[in-house]
């Protein structure tokens, strides 16, 4: 029981290099609320679910744990006389899991939470799981394993767990181990999906009076994690900046060789907030963004004629060079494709092999499979599909002599694999040390079903807020089906946040687009820097979203305050007339817009 | 004639990140032989060809240029009263065009050779050639057009020139812009190939009497200009650092998710130079290069099979990751493969569509040819071969019960375009500065048919040591036919350096390779850095190989000098008659060494 595997790889010390040296030796700053050991929870509200419409669904699925309410966390600044004797903070244990596809920052969770856990007591213990959630494999987190992971990206030192929390027998063989590792609690580091299964957890836990508190992590390079609480994901910056510089290079040698265009897939699942992102770094002639699509309701046809015309165009100004970003989840917002995609998918889980799929799908299904490239219909692999219909139509035009430039080349790169295991960035260090002490706070104060969070981030280190959410509010009801017959079923998740097509940075994507398009204004932000210029850089998108709810939050409760203290017995008649006839209308205006008919957004 | 098309784009400011504003600023510094107005020639003996068997071949091709002396520049460290007078150095007008594929740092050659021609004469002129060598299409560089693009990547302040100088016409094109534009010196920045044009036109140039004299500079990201006088080839540095950080990534990313083997095909044309610095730098768990292929002449299959054997090693101790380096060249190192890539060239220069190619091959092309898998068919990706061969072999395995382990899974990448474009190392930025400089003092020198050269390169700037060489002492006598009817025709060209079996990179690599076959000792130089930790780092194979050639030649100059000032009238008997006999021998040894059948090496 919690032995480790002789032969394991997990946790030996690593040969870095001299740069992985150097990054080892750093150590992030923490907030000012986390400093010192006297580190006080106020606690705010109820949080509701953010989904009004399917706020009973959600406090339905999760009884125990649903309108818990938020935390903040805040140095204990006028430290009392008693309060010096309180230097024993109790014996702590704490167990971790990677949860789904390793994103950068990963490590330094863990090492911000041991650092943390024996800050206040020695004695506790943090005890990471090397082979899921069920196997009780394990390794203690000391500063010994810790010193080669530092600041490193993978998740190397404990591996990644692929088990998946859905059915009663995992959960409770998920419960068996915490259990028998006697964990006061479990900190599950992950996306939506493992977030979903941490509460899950802990409204099982909770039901079933086992001890062990459940906190999550908001990790994940796909930047769809976002809601009023978490502002960005751990791992999306440093996969943004790796990325971008490809992409950046890939412009240079773009307009440098004046004869291809380059379509560039970037990995980040459904929604296209990395690929957004890439494109406000490095200014690509076009991004075509999943959002959009969906929105406009776009075929793959309409999506090929608009970049042979964004072609044709350039080519009249004697330009026969591009870059495309196309993000992976693409394919998922044409609506024909993933229409097709499901139907591949439904035969595929019925064990049809490849060669028989084209004969039992639907008619238009069959039409639309047996059109595609041969080589597509393997694996949907966009970039060259798109460059595939791209070439043809450019082709069809240049026979027809609507067309008169030189013949279109395309090249297709995915961008994924190799930013995955990339060092992390100084923010991502950063942020993930700060989310490690946070989850710490969340333990030590026996919270369960909550998401360590850190606001402000676009502000410096000593700027940033650090509380918890339940998870619960951060959950949507999802309506799934799989396949055109399966009925729709609502299962409350985390909301996967996709692009706010009314938001700021899609906002400066548009004012940009056709400068990016036509004039080749290309801006390479380089490779990851540690020290010196763009050691600092956050971002772009997160850098200029009016974010910050949790401050504004705080300043309306100033402002309640206030008013609060300026009418109280005492004061003139005319000042408290004046008042309630002020609040009366704020209350009837802010009852209107809370009412679930009002509501037209998930999230705010 | 030498006229700007309006609407060009060459040359104008671009808008750069915060990284990329701070690199402009950059400086790079001078070794100190260049400092100062006062720079001195010095020449060596005659540069005989390497090639010792191929050189009357090569002196017949260049009759005008060949045996030219090797030159130095050094410093004028004494200054005579006389020489305060010689502050007015002549006018010049050069001409400079990038040529061949892209590599990191061709901006800074202009750069420097900028800042050398003005600080000598401020009426002197540079002006590049945008559009090739025909055109005239010119663009004069001044310190404005420098300005955003001092250190930065690609080749788009000129945009790179496609003509190949290979018939007469060409030349004479050639030749006449060079008069029309009056330039005392044509400079040319290539690999292999453009420098052989550089040698070329230099012969014709002065056989024909035509006043412009031409320079070569080493610049191509394949590291395959390599010889006695070359160290290395501007931009290998920053290609395989940027290579070396996506490899690394992605072997986190292998060690982190623990279920896939990467296949990464690398960029390099023929040689594999820049697979063996990137497996130095980030320890994958395999790498074939070509070179070891060839010696070994292994065939597709005997590579499919110790890889296969590799990832049934892996299994044996549970590991079901990796990571294979590919290097791009070699399928032509492959002889089946290579004999029917050649056959299917041939079939496509007389017009044969790929449809019709199997029905046109050799019988046992033919039969290769419908042995691979059909997407290979149409182009060939040595990875994806790879991986689908050992896919193919390993399924066997599984099948036949040779193989227990999990199911064989790969990923595969091609990781090219996406360095070709990135800022230049700190090391490439120097390198190239350099380079422009020294530029300068041939061309003021007067020289024809050089190529400018600085070596004892792994030592500090204020080390670093600048000369020229003449291009035909680069050459070897090419022996190539293209299909097996074809006969063989010796042809000039300079040297292309494959990767060498007995050297001290090659043999690194050896030492370690079992290691990092099993261990998984992986490292991750990380992403390119420009300041602090990791700035300063140059390629493994430049630091470890035993060069300065240059610095030994002088070195034995230094002993033939002391022997000389030891041995003259008035020494004893005793002393002349052990020196004669001594050197004697010593004149008899050098001559068997030096005779060609002795001589089995084409380079040093």
């Amino acid at each position: 029981m919690g032995s480790v595997a002789m032969d394991s790889d997990y946790g030996v010390p690593r040969e870095l290099s001299t740069l992985q040296k150097a990054r080892a030796l750093y150590r992030p700053d923490l907030p000012p609320c986390l400093q010192g050991t006297t580190v006080r929870v106020e606690y705010g509200d109820a949080a509701i679910a953010a989904d009004v419409a399917g706020a009973h669904v959600i406090s339905h699925a999760f009884p125990h744990t649903y309108g818990q309410p938020l935390a903040h966390f805040l140095r204990k600044t006028t430290v009392a006389p008693d309060d010096t004797v309180i230097t024993e903070h109790p014996v702590v244990r704490a167990g971790l899991v990677f949860s789904g596809r390793q994103s950068p920052g990963g490590h330094n969770v863990i090492w911000g939470l041991h650092d943390a856990i024996k800050a206040h007591n020695l004695n506790s213990k943090l005890i990471g799981g090397t082979d899921g959630l069920f196997a009780q494999k394990t390794l203690e987190i000391t500063d010994e394993v810790l010193s080669s992971y530092k600041n490193q990206g993978g998740y190397d030192m404990l591996g990644r767990t692929r088990d998946q929390i859905r059915t009663t027998e995992q959960i409770n063989a998920a419960m068996a181990t915490c259990q028998a590792l006697k964990l006061d609690a479990l900190i599950i580091i992950g996306g939506v999906t493992s977030n979903t299964d941490a509460a899950q957890l802990a409204d099982t836990f909770a039901e079933s009076k086992c001890l062990t508190k459940v906190v999550g992590v908001p990790v994940t390079l796909n930047g769809d994690l976002k809601n009023q609480f978490v502002e960005t994901t751990l791992g999306f910056d440093t996969i943004c900046k790796v990325n971008s510089q490809l992409i950046s290079n890939v412009c240079t040698d773009a307009l440098s060789a004046e004869k291809y265009y380059y379509f560039v897939r970037l990995m980040g699942r459904k929604a296209s907030h990395v690929a957004l992102e890439c494109a406000l770094q490095s200014h690509p002639n076009m991004v075509i963004l999943g959002e959009e699509v969906a929105a406009s309701k776009l075929t793959i046809f309409d999506i090929t004629k608009q970049i042979c015309d964004a072609v044709q165009a350039r080519a009249e100004k004697d330009k026969y060079h591009g870059v495309v970003l196309i993000p992976e989840g693409l394919v998922e917002s044409i609506p024909e494709l993933y229409a097709l995609l499901q139907e591949i998918h439904g035969l595929h889980d019925k064990g049809v092999s490849v060669e028989n799929i084209s004969s039992h799908l639907s008619p238009w299904a069959s039409a639309l499979f047996d059109f595609l490239p041969p080589f597509i219909r393997k694996q949907i692999e966009t970039e060259k599909l798109l460059a595939q219909l791209v070439e043809i139509e450019m082709n069809k035009r240049l026979k027809e002599g609507t067309y008169k430039g030189k013949k279109f080349n395309a090249i297709c790169h995915f961008f994924g694999y190799q930013a995955r295991g990339a060092l992390p960035s100084k923010f991502d260090c950063d942020y993930a040390y700060v989310l490690g002490h946070v989850c710490y706070h969340i333990l030590a104060a026996g919270l369960n079903g909550y998401m360590a969070t850190v606001t402000n981030l676009k502000s410096p280190v000593n700027k940033w807020k650090c509380g918890a959410a339940p998870i619960t509010s951060m959950m949507t009801v999802k309506r799934w089906s799989r396949g055109p017959a399966a009925s729709q079923i609502g299962k409350p998740a985390v909301h996967m946040a996709s692009v706010d097509l009314k938001g700021k940075p899609y906002e400066l994507l548009r004012q940009n687009s056709s400068s990016f398009l036509m004039e080749d204004i290309y801006r390479n932000p380089g490779p990851l820097q540690f020290e010196g210029e763009g050691g600092e850089t956050k971002p772009i998108s997160l850098c200029v979203e009016d974010r910050d709810y949790m401050g504004r939050i705080k300043q309306l409760q100033e402002y309640l305050e206030k008013v609060k203290s300026m009418v109280k017995p005492g004061c003139s008649q005319d000042v408290l007339k004046a008042a309630l006839s002020a609040m009366a209308s704020v209350t009837e205006m802010l009852t209107i817009m809370s009412s679930p008919s009002f509501s037209g957004q998930a999230t705010i």
